[in-house]
């Protein structure tokens, strides 16, 4: 089946917003085996809307149509779904009964302006909106069912794994079908690099669709089987799964598609533990990851971010002499900052990093790229210089963080082992 | 002039990668006044290509195309090219030359598949790439002026800046023409309300385009004007800046386009001054803003990220009895977060703040979305409390921490003033 993605709207036809919708779209309908040949974009502009969405009736089996199904006069994607199969649109009973089924959560009445999202194609089937007011529809639009969700990635995404993602599986006959998903999260490798590690999975296992997701630094490896047997496809899965974590080895963080932060939780919630963090070129973005977790005041409970020398030795009690003989960027002022923070805080663990971010400060011997990290518990303290290749600050201090946590993780690991 | 945007690769199509380059020829093209209609995305595949070049020379008279140019069999932009134009590709001397130029540079030599960069449609001329190996090119399909370029963002946005944006003028005639923009930045509007107060710019300013672009929560408008007297170009953008404030009042923070970050780092270097922070539900975010512009360590000493009321006590000094009178999300709290943070490390600013990012955490009295924001001084202490309307953690820790950072910038400015 071919599937196509339309994106609606003057905010992402400008620029002024990124089309993440489209990304989402598309690994979904891939991970059903849909293979989406096209994207497009257009504007909020008639003649535009009832062109694409022909082309696609003529080219397309399967399309997800994102945005204009608000109330305002911008928000055409009823009315050119309509005139693109030559009919109306008309007030649909269900669409307004889902409307005003929303509204009266907030104890709201519905408006004249809100009505128009109740408008519909005459043959189109609504699909409710739990999270806002527009619903999204189904309709043919020559041989191509399309689905017409909104633009809010949040509306968006919870329509299309509750209502989409079922209906292309009845469409097809699947209806009895189930889809399972493994991910692998992975820190340390280029993504070229994963792909070549992986060369030979299809061969190996052919009822498994592999794809893969990189949010910089860290890449997330994705697994789908779908079939009729659960427990073949989770069996499948799971030889899958360990036949990836055989090709990239300890590069693999979580065997559960966990976040770095996320694993990390995992770990020290596990073990009951704390931790406190030293953060000199890392600038506060460690603490940052670790606090997006609700719930982290539970396990993190201080960050000293020392950028100044003098923080390091007034808060931290790093040593006057430590800095003068090592420089701040030394495995021996980093063992010092993991040991001060985790005392000041009676933390059970202490991570600390310090390095050069650049994109200048490098010397010959410590280059830009150069970080060390310390981990201190109470009874050992440990330190390690990592070296990344980029120049940019940004990417290294993002590089720095997840490598600094990767760290810890492993300690966290053996501890348990313990 | 109509314009199209066509991005090309399979980790595009299939959403491994959310696209961001066309957002960037979008907002690029349209500064120059040339209206793009249609994006497009497909695969690397020669057929979906060679037929949506073949569709966007029928449509369009100026095209950006991205990705497809590099050393692999996967690389099929060039080809596809000549396809589109009934052509072949041939070596391109000028674009071998560039190649052996950038490998120079390396010490390196160029290699057998690097040489597949310079086979280019008979009729291309080649765009310099001076930061990757691959050279773009232009080239006429139907009426269509094309420019095919590489896919990374950072090589692609700078020959789209030096190459493209020149060309475009030269072509339709514009060659003496110069393009002034301005900036300003602000935060604390939803973007329709923007859109809403800045309604008869057009009417008022029909020489300048306008433009905005929302990066969560911060909102930059962006004024080009095109024209032949720079002088008269430069007057209509500061009438049109001024009349742009008077609108928006003090939720403009900056009227050259700095970032928050970039905005306090200029106002601290100015006052010759220093900053330390301490942090509650910010969690170290605005430690992480502050140290992503290089140089930071010249003003930014330490931030505290304080997450336990324990850590809040010992290294800041805050009080038992005010933690135990008024809660730890409280003006009384962060004044003495701020005022702690400021003498433990010398600085001449003390910046804090702690609420309730959520999703959980509020009560009736101190909904999820409050936020306490300290400020100290050496001569004096300022609170205040503000709420945002959302419930989502990541989202209000972003708010909170350009919230904060909004506060001190408006301190620095009546300081300055003194």
């Amino acid at each position: 089946m071919i599937g196509e993605i339309l994106s609606t709207g003057d905010e992402v036809c400008l620029g002024t917003v990124i089309d993440s919708n489209a990304a989402y779209i598309a690994l979904g309908l891939d991970e059903i085996g849909i293979s989406v040949t096209r994207h497009s974009c257009v504007g909020d502009d008639m003649d535009e809307l009832v062109s694409i969405l022909s082309e696609i009736g003529r080219r397309a089996d399967i399309a997800v149509v994102t945005g204009g199904l608000g109330p305002t006069v911008d928000d055409l994607s009823a009315e050119a779904a309509a005139k693109a199969v030559g009919g109306k649109v008309g007030l649909n009973p269900e669409a307004a009964a889902s409307i005003e089924k929303y509204f009266a959560r907030f104890d709201r009445k519905m408006s004249g302006s809100d009505i128009k999202q109740a408008m519909l194609p005459a043959d189109a089937t609504p699909v409710a909106n739990t999270d806002g007011t527009a619903p999204g529809f189904i309709l043919h639009v020559g041989g191509c069912r399309c689905y017409f969700l909104p633009g809010v990635p949040r509306e968006m995404e919870k329509m299309f794994a509750k209502a989409v993602v079922p209906d292309i599986l009845a469409y097809r006959g699947d209806e009895t079908s189930v889809t399972l998903r493994r991910e692998l999260s992975l820190f340390g490798l280029p993504e070229a690099l994963v792909n070549e590690k992986l060369k030979g999975f299809e061969s190996l296992f052919s009822g498994v669709k592999l794809g893969m997701l990189a949010r910089f630094p860290v890449i997330t490896v994705k697994m789908t089987a779908v079939g009729t047997d659960r427990k073949m496809l989770a069996d499948e899965l799971d030889k899958a799964g360990d036949w990836c974590a055989a090709q990239l080895g300890d590069k693999i963080f979580s065997m559960a598609g966990r976040s770095m932060e996320e694993e990390i939780a995992f770990l020290l919630k596990d073990a009951k533990s704390t931790i406190a963090v030293a953060e000199s070129c890392t600038g506060g973005l460690i603490a940052h990851l670790l606090t997006n977790i609700a719930g982290s005041s539970e396990y993190f409970l201080f960050s000293a971010v020392t950028y100044a020398n003098a923080a390091k030795k007034e808060v931290l009690g790093v040593a006057e002499q430590t800095l003068q003989t090592h420089g701040a960027v030394s495995e021996e002022t980093v063992r010092e900052m993991a040991d001060g923070v985790r005392r000041v805080s009676n933390a059970d663990w202490g991570l600390a990093t310090s390095g050069i971010a650049g994109p200048t400060g490098g010397t010959a011997e410590k280059p830009v790229g150069t970080v060390c990290i310390g981990i201190s518990t109470r009874d050992a303290t440990f330190a390690k210089t990592f070296h990344s290749p980029f120049k940019e600050r940004l990417s290294n201090k993002q590089i720095f963080a997840i490598c600094a946590l990767d760290a810890l993780r492993k300690h966290l690991l053996k501890a348990k082992g313990k």
